[in-house]
């Protein structure tokens, strides 16, 4: 797993940043992922929410045709809640894009181009930007200048750091990608823009195959704040010009292993993170208990600012595990915080409330003793810089 | 509706609070709550959290005599997850009430009294002194010593202020009250301990017609952190000392018109509130679809931190509407911030972004234009004092 490279790792695609004028601070915030081919086979997730972003909306219907030949995305602006002309806008940016494509010999329609923004709710893109963006950008790709890290740098809104890994598979082929999110980041997909690409051969329904079971053990197990965005997209895009066919499962790992790594670094930059904090519910009757009770902890206030505070407040966990839509048996359960129980056989343990929590990691451990299903949630605490932060992002 | 006056306004009840040094501070941790009959009917509601400290689980058994002599309350220390050794600590208390009222000459048995306790989950009391407490209190109520408002002190934690009410019936008869709780506020029972008293000749089912039906429409929709604690009761005894006999109606009212008083005071006394928040959902197909999109809002840390804010960003408030288990069109609904429509027929209203939410008030109004049916749920912000209350309360 290599972080300093990304979409850019495996053969056949190019991509860069640029800024386009679409944030006012005049960082980058406009990025292009590019397919080479020789395959265009593409898949991809979206948000559950049922109030979706205008690219989100064009991007589904782009996917049902299994093919992509590139993905723009912006920062700077989610164009969610911008009626029929944000649609628009979405459609004219993929058009713009289709365009400068073909005059640079490569013919293209706006069908095979995803869109994906990110940024506020509520306002229209200014479109000029971002048009005169699309012909800057694609002509920076034909010259053959290209940066994944540009591009992953491009993406960000209130992200810290650029994310982007790639895997080198033993049998020579690759995964990569880039992603953004650091804060309306929970389970049905982590709030996010992610692209990810791979130059194995493989068809939509295997990439697809493999995305949906990534996502379901990654990105819906990351919660920063229980608030689930309008703009989530998740692609996968392949070239085939490893030339090389991975098994199924051979493909499913990989594309685990590279989600697994953007949770990692998406919970590592959320917004205002002091403490990077694992739930995990064991011994249940099933693994959908074991994420229903991992998730509740994981999203409890209460928890969380405890934990912010360093403190081994293990009666809030109980608290909080106690209003599970399951039977909860408090005197057969028990409580660990990094691996140290604090509440075991119906009673705290003599040393509960001295455990040492000012360690950056925190791993929570709720034993229900109640079977052998087992779920993670990743999340993190609940902080000034959380409050801060979300306090103060529109204005 | 007279806020200088709680459990003691009607005839019949004593009641005042003492320091027993159950709370290091010094400060009063220990009330009394007596009633002097004729009638000694009772009902009450407890916490839905399946992990109930000790103290719930003895009123839960008493409270199916449907008579009370007695409730004893304290600060100090929740008596939660202290297993059977906790249970025994309650069971004591409620004996060493029921001996001292009996030395005093009210022959009183332990099953007539109602133990409530509230602070930190975990640990055990100091029994030697909440036992000596009993002791002191009793005596001071023979001595007839009596303060409503010392009771109402004695039985704050995070508060601020004492809270109490008392609603004169115009036919002399009256309820009153005196209620804790700041934090772990969530439906399902705010939070918090509650004593109702009144000298209206009501039986126990009566009274628990009138607790059930008035706290599904104020306690239940009171939620300050999504956090139910292990501790919530809710106790509503009748002296019958007026003589008078209302109708169950009559009665159905003053005991909402009282609880909606106690909710509007805990969420102007919530944990870090600097804003006091009602989000309203009307045009529902059900109130079951209208509260729950309301708690949902309620709930939604990016709304509260907007809202701390004072930042009409209405885009957080429809993205959390669309993740609502039922049907939501974007298209049809109108979001309004106090009363100012900032998001109607698919589009945000010109001035949406400048809607003046700098006062201490905010009404949220969600019209989902898809029924009549319509709720509220009351909230605060999360702001920095939230956190600061939070991450700091054990240690």
């Amino acid at each position: 797993m290599i972080r300093t490279q990304g979409v850019t790792a495996p053969e056949g695609f190019r991509a860069t940043g640029i800024a386009a004028g679409i944030k006012a601070s005049g960082a980058l915030d406009l990025a292009l992922v590019f397919n080479e081919g020789p395959d265009y086979a593409a898949a991809g997730l979206v948000t559950r929410n049922q109030v979706k972003a205008a690219p989100v909306l064009w991007t589904q219907q782009v996917l049902t045709t299994g093919r992509l030949r590139a993905v723009i995305l912006n920062s700077g602006g989610a164009n969610a809640c911008t009626g029929p002309q944000g649609f628009q806008d979405t459609h004219a940016t993929a058009e713009a894009v289709a365009t400068a494509l073909s005059d640079w010999g490569t013919e293209t329609g706006a069908i095979e181009v995803a869109v994906c923004s990110t940024g506020l709710i509520g306002d229209r893109l200014p479109m000029d930007k971002v048009l005169s963006g699309v012909t800057e950008i694609v002509h920076e790709l034909a010259g053959g200048l290209t940066g994944g890290d540009e591009a992953a740098r491009a993406i960000m809104t209130t992200d810290t750091v650029p994310k982007q890994v790639a895997l080198h598979h033993a049998d020579n082929w690759t995964v990569g990608a880039m992603v953004k999110g650091a804060g309306m980041i929970a389970p049905s997909l982590a709030t996010m823009l992610c692209v990810l690409t791979t130059d194995a051969v493989a068809g939509p329904a295997a990439l697809q195959e493999a995305l949906r079971k990534a996502a379901a053990h990654t990105f819906d197990r990351l919660d920063i704040d229980g608030c689930c965005s309008t703009n989530d997209t998740v692609l996968l895009l392949s070239s085939g010009a490893s030339a090389i066919t991975p098994s199924q499962s051979e493909l499913d790992e990989a594309v685990l292993r590279v989600c697994d790594d953007l949770c990692a670094q998406l919970q590592a930059d959320a917004e205002g993170v002091t403490k990077r904090i694992t739930v995990t519910v064991t011994g249940a009757a099933s693994e959908d208990d074991a994420l229903v009770g991992a998730r509740m902890v994981a999203r409890d206030s209460l928890v969380k600012t405890a934990l912010f505070g360093s403190d081994p407040n293990w009666g809030r966990v109980l608290a909080c595990i106690g209003m599970a839509p399951f039977k909860v048996d408090a005197e057969r359960t028990t409580l660990q915080f990094n691996g140290i129980p604090v509440w075991q056989d119906g009673a705290p343990t003599p040393g509960a409330r001295d455990v040492d929590l000012s360690g950056a990691d925190i791993a929570v451990t709720i034993d229900l003793a109640a079977g052998a299903a087992q779920a993670s949630v990743r999340t993190t605490d609940l902080s000034h810089g959380y409050v801060e932060e979300n306090s103060a992002y529109s204005s």
